[in-house]
């Protein structure tokens, strides 16, 4: 049980994390802060946080547990700010979707603070952000990754891990690197290739006309086109060498199949597209085992 | 209503279509043929048709409608075998996803009778095919789209129109070309690119490791690479100029995208990405308004 969680950042990600928090009753009091003062305010009014506060630094002051749900590239700027209440003992964790570049920002803003600093990535989400789509709900069956450096004190790492498993989620340890790539693989690229495609339709004369007549698929294939533009824009940046290496290999594998098309092969396309088709068939969803000590309460 | 409808190929489509026929009471009498004599049979027992055909001209010998739901592919070959029964007065309709090369064949199997002939393309379907996958709904609410030609009989067009209302589909005319560049765009390529990014995922040395961190958007952005690769090989190669066309559109569109990234330049990203994900967020399915005439019961 905790005092009190300070959550920097309440959207989707942080908000989530509060309500999760309270309905598993692992927190007294929630406090919270976002850039914005009318985001922190709503949260407030929604119910999210008990009480709102007025910097990132008040929302850390008193608090056991910290959560910082930032877009990645202002997470350097967040933990300088709150530096001097960055203390052994509390723990301090993120959200962010890319973590290299994290690990890096926390050491430049905390030096040897950073011990305090477990960084997660919880693989969680919807299309709609803001506070207003919080859900208590959000990690409950989800993974959750954490990369801890070395120099993490592994207490925190263990409070970390106690802590998302006891919100429904899996708690898997991956070294950052190996995440980030994973990650661009399996989620970066997909964005930047449904931002793109979605862009090389709109920006066509007859757009309107092939809008109209989009099925199913396409609005399947098209959803995260919808993520929130400042996310989206600081994973790539963030991630750029593992994202544009997972591009090239994407490029490849389409020409490979472009020129069995133009070449008008129908066995080799057809001895091409089977394996796929029948590897997607047989991939699911990573629905992970609950975890024992999860509270088995809805 | 119709004496008899002949269903050559008892697939996902032509099985559909059948049930749908005979809920909405607009057939006597349903015979199909496959080609696969076990799916014939599995069709007759599955209630899906009444007869089982042992040819495709056994099929259309006392039909006055006739549906073909082969791989296009097959329409040249499956029309010939028909040609002497292709009669005036008897509604032949096809389900190809790709319109100009369809009538094309219908021109070189059928010469003049290819008046009796009307392309069709009902915007509707589900990853997995197979006649157990049949169901009198599929196009319920759906967009189908004909492409007749100066030649086509005007009464049978209408006949087209009618019956596929009357299943609860919204009809559309447009001419094959722009049928053919349209559906290019917001369904030939987004398979392509499926099938390729899957591919390329799957090819990596950490493919498995990758697979078990995907998340809920990789599980919608490659649902579409688990189409049925007979399928997706015949639409690829007989819409082959407008597929790489949109193709190389959506190359560009990349190219552009990635270069932003590349330059590490963070505001003209955000509003690269920002119209974008407006754009797809303001885009919702069509959902075409029950016509009159419609049978109300469901």
């Amino acid at each position: 049980m905790f005092q009190q969680l300070g959550v920097i950042g309440c959207g989707l990600m942080g908000g989530s994390f509060a309500l999760a928090m309270k309905k598993a009753g692992l927190v007294r009091r929630v406090i919270g802060y976002s850039k914005s003062p009318s985001t922190t305010e709503q949260a407030r009014r929604l119910g999210v946080i008990d009480v709102a506060a007025e910097s990132a630094l008040l929302a850390v002051s008193g608090s056991d547990i910290v959560l910082i749900a930032v877009p990645v590239s202002a997470t350097e700027s967040t933990l300088k700010a709150i530096r001097h209440l960055v203390n052994p003992g509390v723990l301090f964790m993120d959200v962010g979707s890319t973590k290299c570049d994290v690990i890096e920002s926390a050491r430049r803003a905390l030096g040897e603070r950073a011990s305090s600093f477990v960084p997660c990535h919880p693989i969680a989400g919807k299309e709609s952000g803001g506070v207003q789509h919080a859900e208590a709900t959000l990690y409950e069956g989800r993974q959750v990754i954490l990369t801890p450096q070395p120099f993490t004190n592994p207490q925190l790492v263990q409070r970390a891990t106690d802590v998302w498993s006891a919100l429904g989620a899996t708690v898997l340890k991956m070294r950052p690197h190996n995440h980030d790539a994973a990650f661009a693989a399996v989620s970066h690229l997909p964005h930047l290739l449904a931002f793109a495609f979605f862009q090389a339709i709109a920006e066509q004369p007859a757009a309107r006309d092939y809008l109209s007549l989009a099925g199913p698929g396409f609005r399947d294939f098209t959803r995260i086109a919808a993520g929130e533009p400042a996310v989206w824009r600081d994973i790539f940046l963030a991630n750029k060498h593992e994202v544009l290496a997972q591009s090239k290999r994407f490029r490849s594998a389409l020409d490979q199949i472009e020129a069995l098309i133009e070449a008008g092969d129908a066995a080799a396309l057809d001895a091409a597209l089977r394996p796929i088709s029948e590897g997607r068939s047989a991939w699911s969803l990573p629905t992970p085992a609950v975890p024992p000590g999860r509270p088995t309460a809805k």
